[in-house]
């Protein structure tokens, strides 16, 4: 009864990604429809979409709309003035040229964590060591940490990242800060404010925290010459029109990104009360995941998914399982329906 | 009077691209609005745009789906059987790629060509040829045709380069095909058909034949394993929902391409008689612009400019001027009006 096909749960499993509901369809033929995808960080309130306008689609992107576009990140996320900010098709696309711009034989992970970074550097040759202690990564060429950590929701302190940056400074090492699921914490626990002129990397996602990842919009703030590079190697055009338009908008609107924390926050709550009331241990997360423990997380995960629910789990941590947050009334009521709590 | 400032005159000309009209409406304030765009070699004619699913924004685009998009390229460009088709957000991303994934050290262009080829290979440290003549990028590591070349379309037989790849071949050298504006040209003209299993790319561009340039996407039909190496750099996730969605679309419907490609053809005669009553030689081109020959180029680019229409010159070569093809009638009689032709 708990047999799933081979290949199929190592695509929902293997790739160490969420939100590929494809592959849950094949492996449980007979679950009901809709599904609802908590195996992402992605929150569930999305921007709200205005009208593009027919040139978002029909002309080449402006630069300086682009311009205007890094603009308003910059603003957004309180970067120092004089610091460069590079729009990028999703912040995966600069995970990706990274080790390609960097010289770096020796890399160090803050783990465990988002299995891409160490996957790209990799392989481009370097050696790559996950550690679990900050100051393991001091004497590294290249040291990251993703921050609030996924899927864990670890907060590493800025002042404590910016001590490790001036150790890396030393050797000429380089601190990549990937700070996709900062959003909605404080502006005091991103890095990107009080950024050190040079030797930090500051990588932010749009489509999480906004709700619209099929946008493929992501941002570096990087010290020149590696913004420039980035800049270059990503090319003319480097996102779609679209994302220019609504990023532009959904990054300078304040209000919105907060009433949208606010209830989140409230909905975070209200999903780890009913993941305790089930008998999961709550083990961390953030405004948009929670990851929990169990001891019987296959079984679990095979219930959900039976009842159209896709959950995150993780081969390496098998007693591990994160949910992403239920939007709607319905979607919590379907949860605890599976859990038997309601 | 024919004064423009240098640093606009620079944006305008210098990064050598068109479709910049925010430069072009800072260098000529007083020009009527709205400018009318030759500057690029974009249709006219957008394909339709239908409504989007929300979830084209709110999901991570699913892996089935970018599946599917690829596959409906591999059947519009007649790919063979066996051959890789990777998506990217633009094919200027998969040119930025190509000099991190191919070890080359002596590249040979077929000039005078788009300028991003030399820029991406020289940056990355490569000694770049730009030849005249196909025979000589026989002994390169990498060879690159723009085909139909932009901007004076001249056309390579695709016989003639299967015979290239040939002769790279023997010392393991790659020949890229960047077939930008091959869509409304006949099947045999590209090389994609006949692909040899090996030591070719060929790069296709989606938003300048559906006039779309603002979604972003294009491919590569590759050989692996640089098809799959692509396929790793671009990362998870490369394109846009909105991409998959439109291009799945557009690339399956072979009706609209055929009377899209009737309709530019007539459009092209219309602009040529233009062209050449106006006094310019019409010197090369294809279904999505004309390059024209003139004693006063930059005379006609300033008076075009003040009224508000856009066209296309090169640093390089003074005395052409490139044309796009105006989709409207309204448009090519603004254009008619500027020559006295009306």
């Amino acid at each position: 009864m708990r047999q799933i096909p081979a290949i199929e749960t190592q695509e929902l499993a293997g790739a160490g990604h969420g939100g590929n509901l494809s592959a849950a369809r094949r492996a449980f033929p007979l679950a009901p429809e809709p599904w609802l995808d908590l195996s992402t960080g992605v929150s569930p309130y999305a921007y709200p979409l205005a009208d593009l306008s027919a040139e978002a689609w029909t002309r080449l992107p402006d630069p300086s709309a682009l311009c205007a576009l890094e603009s308003a990140a910059a603003l957004a996320y309180r970067a120092p003035e004089g610091a460069a900010i590079v729009a990028a098709p999703g912040t995966q696309s600069i995970i990706g040229w990274l080790p390609h711009l960097v010289p770096a034989r020796r890399v160090g992970i803050l783990g465990f964590t988002y299995s891409e970074h160490s996957r790209v550097w990799r392989a481009s040759g370097a050696e790559v060591a996950i550690v679990e202690d900050l100051a393991e990564l001091a004497d590294k060429d290249v040291a990251i940490v993703v921050n609030p950590n996924n899927p864990d929701g670890r907060l590493v302190a800025a002042q404590d990242l910016r001590a490790l940056a001036a150790d890396l400074g030393k050797h000429g090492g380089l601190l990549i800060v990937d700070e996709a699921f900062m959003d909605f914490l404080s502006p005091g626990a991103s890095i990107v404010p009080d950024m050190p002129p040079a030797g930090v990397v500051a990588l932010r996602s749009f489509g999480k925290a906004y709700g619209l990842p099929g946008l493929r919009l992501g941002f570096a703030i990087a010290p020149d010459p590696l913004a420039a590079k980035l800049r270059a190697a990503l090319g003319c055009w480097p996102v779609s029109g679209a994302a220019i338009a609504i990023g532009s908008t959904a990054l300078s609107d304040l209000t919105w990104l907060a009433a949208t924390g606010k209830q989140l926050a409230i909905d975070v709550g209200a999903l780890d009360e009913t993941l305790v009331a089930a008998g999961f241990n709550v083990l961390g997360g953030g405004p948009l995941f929670r990851l929990t423990g169990h001891v019987d997380v296959s079984g679990w995960f095979e219930t959900l998914a039976k009842a159209g629910i896709l959950v995150r789990r993780f081969d390496a941590r098998p007693s591990w399982l994160r949910f992403g947050i239920p939007g709607r009334e319905a979607d919590l009521s379907r949860l605890r329906g599976v859990f038997g709590l309601d």
